[in-house]
């Protein structure tokens, strides 16, 4: 059997925490499936500004690049705020995702029978909803050039550069294409090609790639009647195609409607490496809540599910992922419940650990 | 009596329809309330562009500057799609917004109590919603140079450019301030300062602003948190600022968490004439809506508000326009619905011009 090597980057907040029940079931699955993984642990955010005053060590870089899957808590909290912008908590992340080259960011947002009820959303609207948000992660206003703040005249001005070349955009749509073949065959490509050039090249690089997935239905929206339509009727939604920052914005729209944050795990993905595996990391959506650290509140079901996404997407264990999911709705069937899922239906409360404990227990 | 002059613009698709209510609104106020205009009528978006060639005749761009109202219709529409970008109706409306300098625009995000059931968000979330979004409108990735589609080795690169100065920002921020003030004092400033210098920079400025104004209280927020918490708890906000993208994508999220998007107008505001009235310009929320154009199925009411709002903004008539829009709440109540606003708690179903006609009545 080939090992499996994982790399954890439990960040701030109440990243250390959900991380711990991670770890239960990545046990179990070595005790239980015989999924054998190398695990190693590394400082990322916050915490790694803490110990090296830099939020990626290069150790810890060069480490990511090695190994089959990145699993990340989240980074950032208000300790950090006043810090320069070249070493604040989110640049760790923003460099792992752009050396690893991490183009396609896959956001699901899916709304838990269990938790329907949560959504600020009428049930009809929300309930049974599976979309994915198909994200470029390495370019656009992210990372073009020029940028920063420069003095003109008498007075300063803050320049950001939004950028695709082609060849970013094709790559990204074949992601998104390749997914809608294995759900239901529909991609929804959302730009402002109304306003800026780059949505317009956004646009017919993507309807040029589309003919290579004939079975795929490509539709095309405006970013803004995006938002729109993700909240008056989020299930006409298969695949959403998008890039980095109207992803950025869409993806958590998209996230809320669900009402369980809490719940939703993501991957991003690079090219294949030598062992045939894409380079990857996975977090969970939602960040490091310094509101609620250290206190037994947080519920890691989103990492954990972002665990299953890289048993799927990294190390071909669809079948076991499969089982990972089951018992989390297992779990949520029961009634058992971290704070952020307590609403008006009630529920069993339990703290992160019992969580982790209890899904441990019904897998 | 000074004069009040308007230029009427009504575009594309429903736009023509919807204004043809206003006019039958505007007689109402000359014939009962003293306030006579000074009404002329020019071509906007696909109409100029058939006429003329280009989606905004010179003379029309000039008429705009010396008028103290431009009321718009809608622009846009799928005969226009292939138009080359430069001639796209949309570049009528940027073209007006630009060389007026309407730097701040107004997007009130306001929940109808007879509307409230016909929300997709459940109704005490949204039942009693008014907030303001003051969307900076000249600026931004909208203009900002160097822009395109360019060769760049073996292949092309879209680009656009994020760009603000201090004053730009500055300006935009002093309107948020002072609406604010007028309001429930909270001002929310939402950017990606943790991605975006540009961000960081309108972070600083806002700030700065913030310190004439004591009474208000300011906070910030990151675009996409802001997107999120728009659909989990949108009565937390009063006055949203934000820049000319992320406005144009979340006052969309906002309108649409009022379920009635028909029902939403906006002003833009420039620096104030030598008259001493602001530059103007006053249009729906709503779009050209292609699919019910001439079919008498067009809700009239945000364009009918749009003209309160220059009644309020331009004309320093706030009694009358909150006269007219008590009339239309008084047509709601009535259950008096046209086709987009007819859900599950019903309603008598009436056409474009009965809408207008029974404004009108209860005036
Ligand atoms: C933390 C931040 C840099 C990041 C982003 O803006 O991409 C986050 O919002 C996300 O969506 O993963
Ligand atoms: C029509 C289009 C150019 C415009 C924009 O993007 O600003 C519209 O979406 C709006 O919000 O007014």
């Amino acid at each position: 059997m080939s090992t499996n090597t994982l790399l954890i980057l439990p960040g701030d907040g109440i990243g250390p925490e959900v991380m711990a029940e991670v770890r239960k079931v990545i046990n179990w699955f070595g005790e239980n499936r015989g999924l054998k993984f190398d695990v190693s642990e590394d400082l990322v955010g916050g915490a790694a500004y803490d110990a090296h005053g830099v939020p990626l060590h290069d150790d810890t870089m060069a480490r990511a690049q090695e190994v089959d899957a990145v699993l990340l808590g989240a980074v950032g909290g208000p300790k950090y705020d006043d810090l320069d912008f070249s070493v604040k908590p989110e640049r760790g992340l923003l460099r792992l995702r752009k050396e690893m080259d991490l183009y396609s960011n896959l956001r699901p947002a899916q709304c838990f029978d269990a938790l329907a009820d949560f959504s600020s959303l009428k049930k009809d609207i929300v309930a049974g909803l599976d979309i994915m948000i198909l994200r470029e992660l390495t370019s656009g206003v992210y990372f073009g050039e020029p940028r920063g703040i420069f003095e003109e005249g008498n007075e300063r001005v803050g320049i950001n550069t939004q950028r695709y070349t082609e060849s970013e955009i094709e790559r990204a749509a074949r992601s998104a294409f390749e997914l809608a073949m294995r759900r239901g065959k529909k991609v929804c490509s959302m730009e402002k090609a109304n306003v800026m050039e780059s949505g317009i090249l956004w646009r017919e690089v993507t309807t040029r790639v589309a003919k290579d997935y004939p079975e795929v239905e490509l539709s095309h929206m405006y970013a803004d009647n995006g938002a729109m339509q993700l909240v008056r009727a989020p299930k006409q939604f298969d695949v959403i195609f998008t890039d980095n920052l109207f992803g950025d914005i869409l993806s958590d729209c998209a996230a809320m409607l669900t009402g369980s944050l809490g719940m939703l795990p993501s991957a991003s993905l690079g090219a294949p490496m030598a062992n045939g595996r894409p380079k990857a990391l996975y977090e969970p959506v939602h960040g490091s809540a310094p509101d609620i650290t250290g206190q037994g509140k947080a519920n890691p079901i989103a990492c954990v599910l972002s665990f299953a996404m890289a048993l799927r997407y990294s190390f071909d264990q669809g079948d076991e992922a499969t089982r990972l999911e089951q018992a989390i709705e297992a779990v949520l069937a029961k009634g058992l419940r971290t704070g952020d899922l307590l609403g008006a239906e009630g529920g069993t409360p339990i703290s992160t650990s019992e969580m982790g404990d209890a899904i441990v227990t019904a897998l």
